[in-house]
């Protein structure tokens, strides 16, 4: 139990811990959910955009509010912020720490799914397909502009008959492909460049006021888990002795009918 | 036997690890469900709505009544509403919390399953092909109205040989898959937007009250378990003092056979 | 020791987990069973019902008494009600509650075995294949009502040359799954919605009656399993008496022919 107890206790006072836990779980969540999707491109002109553009950003939307409600600091925060001012004066400091450190923890799976979709590069061919200035891939002199946008709405699905085994077909796809990957690495470059500035460089600005801030942080954290546990404790406690009091009536009962054990006989 | 002790009192004492994690479980045998269930649409025009939409929603409500059923709390609260009123006055507040927070729970698997229905499209693409404008994927110049409706109902069946090969079908199928993909993820935004609303403000309103209600549900809780752990413990000490009082006057026979043991013999 | 014995008398105490856990138990084996079981239908126009409806009910009614053999309450049910009236009067009540409760739980693997097989379809399509109207789904001009008949059969055999291929063989076969698995859903629904009434409203009327019953059912079980442990201890006892006595007069024997252990002699 000792061991137990201790490896609760060590994730208790370590809410980083766990919470770096979920960012991390709901970021493999995120690539098993993409990698499980069935992307299916409607291949029409009026929804392919609609389409493509909201599987690029709806789910990361959703993500990113799963992230804020997993995370219990997002709770801890708003709490913070609306308790009445008591012996500890209210510093917003600390809320602007739990507020940046809830937004970065509820950021990764989002980008996760975002740069995914970009270097996989369906969600962008879906939805930028009829965008592509046909000029450059399609013999156009013999075909009406209607027809043009037909083409390029047909693009996504390779197995219609209308464009398969068509050399343009593949041309416009294999560039919109090359695009997506490109735009996808630079979003990772910049994203990765920003994380090692922001880490390495700020033990350089106001260490103190950032260590302070963190301790108190994690203070409001621990208070609060440990008021809820209390909590339990005194109900348990306060329960105990109710049905302890109701069935102590009941003795008198079973003395009457001559079953009653003495004090004495410790059988 | 302690850390055995210890660990059960952690979970007495939680009821709301347990329910969450019996939420999860549920979640997670929906998943389960409906990834080994044989999906067959019927592919006759009159029953392909009826099934179609069976499928999306009998689970779901079955899926929910059996989260109101292995919730514990669910019977707890009803007991606590019929209860007599003794030195405890009785709280509708407490009962509204319970409730919403049994139903919140009971919804998981029901989402789950609906999601999961019209992110896979099937059931959807058989219960609304016959209600898709034909015009838009026929050329239904060369076809009778009931000839259009029963390649309509032919498009979920994707082997049946009036349809096999067909682009039209496929771009039925493509059109209704991909409005019930973004049914699907317009939902999930919804309930997670409505979720993180609920979660992070409501520390903004009555965050005293929400405290006591959750620590009075927890105490209805703990009172009955403690009660009906009580109750065996008192049937079992009360068997015991029978059965001994039936092999007491048994000993009188030994006695008078010879048999009978010395107080001082301890062998 | 302490451990395990506090573990023993834990589920001692609660005989309704160890029911419980042999319910779910049951359950389990049959969902193994019946995926594990190699159906497989005649497809003669004789046997198809009898095979698909026997399959259907034989294995269900064979868990059902299972159910009732494992649970040791069912037995203890029969003995409280023939037992001689003492000082502890008998209410019938008790034995509906202890009735009810070992029913409930028998019945829990013969559903699973219903349902899944329902869902699955396979009994049912061999079952009823010959009871579908013909004129639904063939072109029964060119054939005789014998030959109808011949094909229906064979229906469910999707291997059998005749209907190799044939689209009229798979419509029949996915109309009758459909069926299947909408009456699996429907019973499904209705039991769960059964199961809800009876868990959430039962606490509205007569709950004190309800917990009484459940006391003394808890009782009558403990008594027993108690007696029987303290006839297992009194009967060790009693050998062990008589076997020393057996010895003691041996010692007399060993004192004659002077081979006694002196006090001193501890070799």
């Amino acid at each position: 139990m000792d061991r137990f107890r201790m490896f609760f206790q060590h994730f208790q006072s370590n809410s980083e811990s766990v919470m770096n836990g979920i960012c991390l779980l709901l970021a493999a969540v995120t690539v098993k959910l993409y990698s499980s999707f069935d992307f299916n491109c409607p291949c029409l002109a009026r929804y392919n955009a609609l389409y493509g553009l909201g599987l690029l950003l709806t789910p990361p939307l959703a993500l990113f509010l799963c992230g804020l409600l997993l995370n219990r600091q997002s709770v801890v925060m708003v709490e913070e912020w609306r308790r009445p001012v008591g012996h500890r004066r209210k510093d917003l400091g600390i809320i602007r720490y739990m507020c940046s450190s809830v937004l970065q923890r509820a950021m990764v799976a989002p980008l996760v799914w975002i740069l995914l979709a970009l270097l996989d590069g369906k969600c962008f061919v879906c939805a930028f397909s009829n965008s592509v200035d046909p000029g450059k891939f399609l013999d156009s002199a013999n075909m009406t502009s209607s027809q043009v946008q037909l083409f390029l709405a047909k693009v996504p699905c390779k197995e219609d008959e209308l464009v398969r085994d068509s050399p343009a077909r593949k041309a416009v796809s294999r560039y919109l492909r090359c695009l997506s990957q490109a735009i996808g690495w630079s979003i990772t470059l910049f994203l990765i460049v920003v994380a090692f500035l922001a880490r390495c460089l700020r033990p350089c600005f106001d260490q103190t006021v950032f260590l302070q801030r963190r301790y108190w942080s994690n203070y409001v954290d621990l208070e609060q888990k440990l008021f809820d546990e209390t909590c339990c404790e005194h109900a348990r406690d306060f329960a105990h002795r109710c049905v302890l009091h109701f069935f102590a009536s009941m003795q008198s009962e079973l003395w009457v009918r001559g079953l009653h054990r003495d004090p004495a006989d410790q059988s």
